[in-house]
């Protein structure tokens, strides 16, 4: 199935591109196409193509794309819509097999902009090119180092984000990257006049940097085709989807705003249900629900132990029912094996098993923990980031650094690569709530970077502890067919 | 009705407090109540009680409240639960009215500790005592620079917040400061043996420092009385809930942590809609909620106008659909207003009015927003932080601080300072979405400082609006009846 799509690659992995309408002028998208690239380390060879400049931020510059001496794999296209169709046939004389038209003024634009997008489809069919947008902002490729949307490069990750709003997807890539969640790869769609959803989705099976796809979608254009590759993709990588455009207000904005026609939500959802798409209902659980299904192992099934102080055991236990997780009694063995490790004044260990109040380190909850993963109706586990050592019993009134040499650190770094490495052995998920810390220590350094997810709340996490629940239900269903 | 609970004054402005089991060993509790309000410059007099100490944390320590040679307003109680009813009792003799009760072991330990609990509040009756906890974390009152639950001192802020959880609201609060929400109390009730969550509300709704009043709540003791209270407080301030041990896992949970029982979550919410608690569905949503409510004007009704870019405005009118605000289309004449002040290929004003991806500075996003708050049919906006000139518009390639001097920054300061002022000039809400700004900058600091709350996503922005629609609507209910 991949194959026919890595023609996709002189997209995401040009040697070298072409900006048509390039400009000097601060601000504007001839501008910014060629800037972008530039300010993110984009490796390969910039060609600015305007009739009436000889250079552009320090690059000689080409009346067209006929000109330029060397070969071209990518066309980042910004001059104004009449003009397109003609250039894309340029384009494809010069032999360049991919573009991507910012371009704004097509079908979401009334008739006219119609007319023209069916004549660039046309020429481009012919040409044998294939394109992104129009009406895009353009493209983040990590493994390309090509930014076409952002002035930054954001961190680096496994989510490739596919994004039918531009603006508000770019800005929620923004907030995601602040917040530690790694893009490989973000896509603004636009109208989807060439290059659709589904797609993507099948350049992404195939993406080794990308280990979950997200997409933020207003409106499909062939649903059909769309569930069908979704279906074969899910067997490969997990797709979460955020489906924006349900109420009628929000139906009536997609209209103007990316030519999209909302359809039946009903069916949406069922289909979704159907092939395997996890479905999320805030438009940045995407990147919440993404890490987790990015880097732990899938849980057996969906029944979940809790570890936390009261309230956070309590909150934990309502959302992971309210999100069909089930949380098991433990057995009398386990539970009298598990308080005996608790602080004298904690209750008897129930599921959740409630600390009462106090901080403990790595290696004591890893005791606790390990006693959970080893149950076989236990499928995984949501606790808190330990304490460090370090700033704690009875460190809390020293200065940190002080104990940089003592066997504190030490202590924290092997309870912290145990805990961190939990996961793994028992092939079970582990999620952690950050708990309120005041900033981010060793601990979550640790624990955090590609082991185990940090959520600040209870509900994050059982959130995030549902949606793999949920995948591997639906694998375990696609081996059982196989 | 406030007047008798002026009493508890003596708990959160105390001019000095014991400290009963005080101890110079780091992380014991009774080395934590010396140490935190000393940290967080407590500005009363603080008497350590130890008999086999003669100083703790440089000040003199007494063997007991007796022999203190001045006045005690507050106990803070940390000896082991078969000592307090004594302790009490000797309180009561040096004419102390008020305690905070740290020490656990009573009615959630089981029946020795149901009976100690009873003893201690028979003491406190006889004695003239009110007391906060058992089984609690304690207090932090802003006004009386007095924590004994916080290393340091939170964000100051309009939110009393009272929960039944003292390390999960701790937490909680600690999170909400990090994040810029500012608290006047912080009540950890913990068994609520004495003081009830309605005593506390009847307290709050006498607190000047206090515009909005958050509850965690786990279970009620006497729920008749909780709500009979809330009904009246609620026509002075907001009161926003969020209730733990909803399902049966959740419930079962609160049972060994605060000895609630978990009632009718059906009954309990009706009694929250019939009085007009507000109640939010995370725990976390307290805070964000209770921002708008501290700050805005109410709005007339639900009708709300967005402002913003491409999916920003579909999500946002689909969350504010889902939380029963409605949006009402444009008046042919306003949409031609507003459309001459968009971009060109931006497509003509509706509701919500798309920007197309155009970023405005606060100038241009104010004209706009003061022809929608002028409609007799829109009752509140949503918007986004406008960006700054200076960072903008051709300056994004320079040096801001080059700007400095320049005209920019008087720009952006007036046309920030006319926004905020907005919401005061038309008695009509506006919210704010960050939208992906790469950080905090003069239009964030001039509109989010008491002015405009500003969130993250659209949804929060939602969440927020419908909460000062309930409110006003349960205010404008209240006065028909008057």
């Amino acid at each position: 199935m991949r194959s026919g799509m890595k023609e996709l690659d002189c997209i995401f992995k040009p040697k070298s591109i072409a900006v048509i309408g390039a400009s000097d002028t601060v601000g504007k998208w001839g501008y910014m196409m060629v800037k972008r690239p530039l300010k993110t380390g984009y490796p390969g060879v910039i060609y600015p193509i305007n009739p009436h400049k000889s250079q552009i931020l320090g690059l000689p510059t080409y009346p067209s794309v006929i000109d330029v001496p060397g070969d071209i794999d990518l066309a980042v296209i910004t001059t104004p819509a009449p003009t397109v169709p003609n250039i894309i046939q340029e384009c494809a004389r010069k032999g360049i097999r991919g573009a991507v038209v910012i371009t704004a003024g097509f079908t979401e634009a009334g008739e006219e902009g119609r007319r023209l997008e069916e004549e660039m489809v046309t020429a481009a069919r012919e040409g044998g090119i294939r394109f992104v947008g129009p009406n895009g902002m353009g493209i983040w490729s990590e493994v390309g180092r090509l930014s076409l949307c952002f002035d930054d490069a954001p961190k680096k990750g496994p989510m490739a984000f596919v994004s039918q709003s531009g603006t508000f997807g770019g800005a929620m890539a923004r907030v995601a990257s602040q917040k530690g969640y790694g893009l490989s790869k973000f896509i603004s769609i636009g109208n989807q006049a060439d290059l659709k959803a589904a797609d993507y989705l099948e350049y992404l099976a195939g993406d080794d940097e990308t280990k979950v796809i997200i997409l933020y979608l207003e409106g499909l254009r062939d649903g059909r085709r769309f569930f069908e590759i979704a279906r074969e993709v899910v067997r490969e990588k997990p797709i979460v989807v955020y489906k924006a455009g349900r109420s009628k207000a929000g139906a009536r904005a997609t209209m103007s705003h990316t030519a999209s026609i909302a359809g039946s939500e009903r069916v949406f959802d069922g289909m979704c249900r159907q092939v395997g798409i996890i479905q999320v209902t805030e438009a940045f659980h995407l990147f919440e629900v993404a890490e987790a299904l990015a880097i732990l192992p899938l849980p057996p099934g969906n029944r979940v132990a809790i570890l936390g102080s009261g309230g956070q055991g309590v909150v934990g236990s309502d959302s992971c029912s309210a999100f069909g997780l089930e949380l098991p009694e433990l057995d009398p063995d386990t539970s009298r094996a598990i308080s005996v490790l608790l602080p004298p004044h904690a209750p008897q260990a129930k599921n959740p098993v409630d600390f009462a109040g106090t901080k403990r380190t790595a290696l004591q909850e890893v005791e606790i923990i390990e006693k959970l993963l080893q149950l076989d109706y236990i499928d995984g586990v949501i606790s808190n980031v330990p304490v460090s050592a370090r700033t704690w019993d009875p460190s809390m009134e020293v200065d940190v650094n002080d104990k940089l040499s003592s066997g504190a650190l030490k202590v924290d770094i092997d309870g912290a690569m145990r805990y961190a490495s939990l996961p793994q052995i028992y092939g079970k998920p582990i999620i952690c709530i950050r708990f309120g810390r005041v900033k981010a220590d060793i601990m979550e350094q640790i624990l955090g970077e590609g082991h185990i997810p940090i959520y600040d709340t209870p509900e994050q996490c059982a959130r995030a502890m549902a949606a793999l629940a949920q995948y591997g239900a639906s694998c375990r269903k696609t081996n059982e067919w196989k």
